[in-house]
């Protein structure tokens, strides 16, 4: 696991690295040493980690040092330098393997995390969704979990997990150009396949939140068969869709500035937000205007969705015109060839 | 910290010197060791151990081990033998003086620590109620947390605050004949002065509860002097009361079986105990009839409170008959002395 907040002198040297790959690419021990302040061995020895960590870095004795590739990681190194952003991932947890992030995002929260502190890891072993499921985490996805501390009544975290899919589906757009859709409540998905899913969690007091956990799974660079037969014609991923890769660096950097710019209003009681995150979620909803089998743990309803309320509740009209307010449950869609 | 799950050799020793007093009193190290199964050498390291938690041990040579006194302490080898529980209690974790058992209950419930797992501590430095305000909790209270996985939507949650409040009140009434009465949210009071506390905290999902913390603050064996000044005229113990302590042991393990009477029932989703738990809520609350005045991170609302509703919202019914279904919130009572 790495933690970083501050820029250090391993930060230091790989801009150098990447700097003087502008101007010919070999830079010498003697002018890195000048510039970070640190003895030519010191020097060494922070390449050596680095090359431990991926990076591909040649050596040639009478020019110096020369970065020859990144590795395709979510390295804290790599996410934090140009990440504009005011407090979501200036503090990152990074595991190689984690169980999930979210459960450690929990157990961080209750140690005094701050907000905004995302912990991320390249593969998960026991990666959840919603109540407990399992969640494929190979290699190549975005596993992220964020730990806020909004100053927000408990009844309104449903918004977060509202906002969190309109802020994935508008990164999406950017890094990609792909048209995604929400899902009503957790689902952002392209061309009908699921995409991301999203898990909000919450310790609450009853009219006030200690904090919260939004683990956010994004299949970015995987590919068909490291989905489970049973779930692969209902799920996709930015490859499969773009057929080329994504910069995960990038995507989730951005990912990181999208959910900020509603967050930070949010957070701070600014209530013109919850309709302003509302109408954009209803613009990318698939959900609305279908047929729908809502089951919850009180039983299932059936009818068709005809709005999401200011609490995020799913509003179901049934055939006898009856209204349900439905907070949370599992969406079927009746008429259409992904039913889940 | 003491983890007990079963009975161990400490507790058959303190077992067998309580029943060797109906018998005169000593018993000899030969018979202890005899009767445990363990070497006489064992037998003395345990007694000194007991010693040094607070029991009063004589030892002479030729007559053996005597027990003088046990300690006044809620230590778990006191509460656990004679606890008629299922679960509550069942397993203990047990500190001499903690930040706050709250916290240490949550932290505890995210490494996994089962239903009804209770955190015990004699003192308590940052001791917090609701919305993270400080409790007092000297030497001689019950400070108390029960950790719980009751599989129940979020929203009864606020149920449980009011299932605990009628389980407080029952035990004092049953430990020490005082009446008790609720005021909505949390309070429960002897003669309008708080006698105890309650802080209910979740964990969860939309639609799922991961665990739930209850924390009582009980003022037992408390004298006025250990009160601040400035709440003194609020606040109460029974020790006050009755002019005399109660047996904190009994008194807790009372707690413990009343509160697990509702709790069984309700956990596992009996619709049945909702309306039970209510209508005792009713019957003990001071707080219906009343003019009052509820502050809420959203306002203040004022009116007669005039019932509690099937969540556990407090209706408040205002002079232009609008009636305000509350979640949460400080309550002050408008026709009263004891304002707070």
């Amino acid at each position: 696991m790495v933690a970083i907040k501050h820029k250090n002198v391993r930060q230091e040297l790989l801009e150098a690295l990447k700097l003087s790959l502008e101007t010919g690419g070999y830079i010498s021990g003697e002018i890195l040493s000048g510039k970070l302040h640190i003895s030519r061995s010191a020097i060494w020895k922070h390449v050596n980690n680095l090359k431990r960590d991926g990076y591909k870095i040649a050596s040639v004795t009478s020019k110096g040092y020369k970065l020859e590739s990144v590795p395709d990681l979510l390295l804290p190194d790599e996410l934090m330098p140009g990440l504009n952003t005011k407090m979501v991932g200036r503090e990152i947890k990074y595991y190689s393997e984690i169980s999930s992030t979210n459960e450690e995002g929990r157990r961080s929260a209750e140690l005094g995390a701050s907000d905004g502190t995302v912990i991320i890891a390249e593969t998960q072993t026991s990666g959840r969704g919603r109540r407990g499921r399992a969640w494929a985490s190979p290699q190549g996805g975005v596993w992220v979990s964020i730990i806020l501390r909004p100053n927000i009544p408990p009844e309104h975290a449903p918004i977060l997990t509202l906002l969190t899919g309109v802020a994935v589906a508008r990164t999406i757009k950017l890094a990609t150009n792909l048209t995604a859709t929400l899902k009503w409540p957790n689902d952002v998905r392209i061309n009908g396949n699921k995409v991301c899913g999203i898990l909000t969690e919450i310790s609450a007091e009853p009219d006030m939140i200690n904090y919260v956990v939004i683990g956010l799974g994004i299949n970015a660079n995987i590919t068909a068969d490291k989905f489970s037969k049973d779930i692969r014609d209902q799920v996709t991923s930015l490859e499969l869709e773009l057929e080329h890769i994504v910069d995960r660096v990038e995507f989730t950097q951005l990912l990181f500035e999208e959910f900020e710019k509603y967050y930070l209003k949010f957070c701070c009681g600014d209530r013109q937000v919850i309709p302003e995150v509302l109408n954009a979620w209803r613009q990318l909803s698939d959900t609305l205007g279908r047929e729908v089998k809502i089951e919850t743990i009180n039983g299932a309803i059936t009818g068709r969705a005809t709005d999401i309320a200011e609490d995020g509740a799913l509003l179901v009209l049934a055939e006898n015109g009856e209204v349900s307010r439905i907070i949370a449950g599992d969406c079927i869609y009746l008429n259409n060839r992904n039913v889940y």
